[in-house]
């Protein structure tokens, strides 16, 4: 059955409702109403939005499922970049009239286990028709932290501190779609990607000394240069970040074939923070304490860019919505 | 030139960020971060998320500016009907890498044009890659109001109360839209929706007696139904909402035909409240000192459906987005 014999109404009531999760504390709107309220649950609020068409997170290895868990996954990976703890979720949804209802449902489902996933409750969204379906998700955080770290705040003696593993992502972006559809590890590395959000907690308690963080959706490489570019400082990288097993054997050892798939990809959802020397103890001390994968891989200097020891230059393409691939270093 | 060739950053950064509003107060972050923070202005904050395909709001009459006012309306208007005083607008999105610069431009002036209108101030957003291009507007709003009516408070006794006029978009739904294009005042009506977003404050004010409240986005018929269905009772209508006066000439003074073009239609962003026999006198005297157009159309009954006195059924459509018109009662 088509979305569009279903009908919209048949689609919310039979199939989004079931997905939708309690109502928040004091809360006196929900489904069916336009919005939702909610008490504050933290001092200070965080609102992000994070949208994507389902065709451009479609790798051939992931379901619709995965695609959606994809999109879900990144809209809490901006929070936990900010030290918010992700809390409630509006999910907008354009699908096509011709989409079976089946697939629908695959794609609501892997939203939701998302949200499950992440403690997040699916509050409310809209529904809306659409020949290129497209998933947009507002997600609502709290964060005690007085100053959430922006992109800009880098200052030159920073450490460098990269959670998270790299180099499955950089497999696909550098050898391609149809090698990596090949390879298991990659597959398996990338077909739901996961967001820790324990790091989100890290960085509130020690935001006094994070000057500047965020995630890794577009690739490591284009990551640091953005803070680079929007703090006006450089970057002195001595150490790639951890990547996974299979990456050491492919590279043997080679700096350059380490920095290669590690700085390439997107979507790997690990955090870039640079944090004061003063207070990188205890942020180390504290993502030791959760069991956080991290590395402290270099540090903020004067100057721009991106310059890494050891090696020569190596390639970093970041992904634009409208130019695709475009080099950023 | 195309998007494609300028670039998604370019875009963000050379046309984008003109528009973006100062950052809420204490806010540490904003563009070109991927959340924004803030404090809350009221004790209980409002989160609605609103989108639409550009093509199903795109009457011919409406420039592309005109189709992303309606939808910016359409998201200040879930606010109104709860009570809720729209502040910030976050908004995603979806634009084809085809699309010339100059169209571009156009919508995100149209949004920036009815936000600036209604005193809410764009914030941050997200970008996409789409080839049926869309927006998605999520509203963050504040209320002083501790229960903001839901669709389903209505109660047998409650007075109904429509506020807005009708008629222009129930024309171009009965008599079709090339009709309805050569129709001045009609065109002139429904070129960029308004709302009154001082309904909102009487809302708030009114909290207490105002069982049930939801905006005429999807019509007014459908609008009553939804609320009626929802709250397991009865609609006893003894009069027409306010319509324009062109609509009154039309008519002729009868009132089946008032009837039919007034509660068919859309987009006219009205609200529909029920209100307590005993607050209804506070109600009335808030709506005529803001200079609120309204009318009390009749009250909650016992039972179900709609049933308007003096005139025979009149057919009820509703838009469903996957299914198209439908016919609600």
């Amino acid at each position: 059955m088509k979305l569009g014999e279903l009908t919209e109404r048949l689609f919310i009531e039979g199939v989004l409702r079931n997905y939708l999760g309690k109502r928040p504390p004091f809360s006196r709107l929900g489904f069916p109403d336009d919005a939702v309220d909610f008490l504050p649950l933290a001092p200070r609020i965080v609102v992000s939005v994070d949208a994507s068409s389902i065709a451009s997170v479609k790798l051939p290895w992931r379901s619709l499922g995965d695609a959606a868990w994809a999109i879900a996954t990144g809209a809490v990976s901006d929070h936990i970049a900010k030290g918010s703890r992700p809390a409630y979720a509006l999910v907008s949804l354009g699908l096509s009239p011709d989409l079976d209802l089946s697939e629908a449902k695959a794609i609501v489902r892997g939203l939701s286990e998302a949200f499950n996933y992440y403690g997040v409750s699916w509050v409310g969204g809209d529904t809306n028709s659409s020949r290129d379906p497209w998933i947009s998700v507002t997600m609502i955080g709290f964060t005690t932290a007085k100053r959430p770290p922006p992109r800009s705040g880098a200052r030159p003696g920073d450490a460098v501190v990269v959670t998270g593993r790299y180099g499955a992502m950089g497999y696909v972006a550098l050898r391609g779609v149809e090698e990596a559809s090949r390879t298991t590890w990659v597959v398996e590395k990338t077909r739901r990607p996961l967001v820790d959000v324990r790091v989100g907690t890290v960085i509130a308690l020690n935001y006094k000394s994070i000057h500047a963080s965020m995630d890794v959706s577009d690739g490591l490489g284009f990551t640091i240069m953005e803070i680079s570019r929007l703090s006006g400082v450089g970057f002195r990288v001595e150490k790639p970040p951890l990547v996974f097993k299979e990456v050491y054997e492919l590279c043997e050892g080679r700096l350059q074939c380490l920095y290669e798939l590690s700085l390439n990809g997107g979507e790997e959802y690990g955090v870039v923070m640079t944090v004061s020397k003063e207070g990188l103890g205890n942020v180390v001390e504290d993502l030791e304490s959760y069991g956080v994968e991290y590395e402290v891989i270099g540090e903020v200097v004067e100057g721009s860019g991106l310059k890494l020891e050891g090696v020569n230059k190596v390639a970093i393409y970041g992904w634009d919505q409208f130019g695709g691939y475009v080099k950023s270093a």
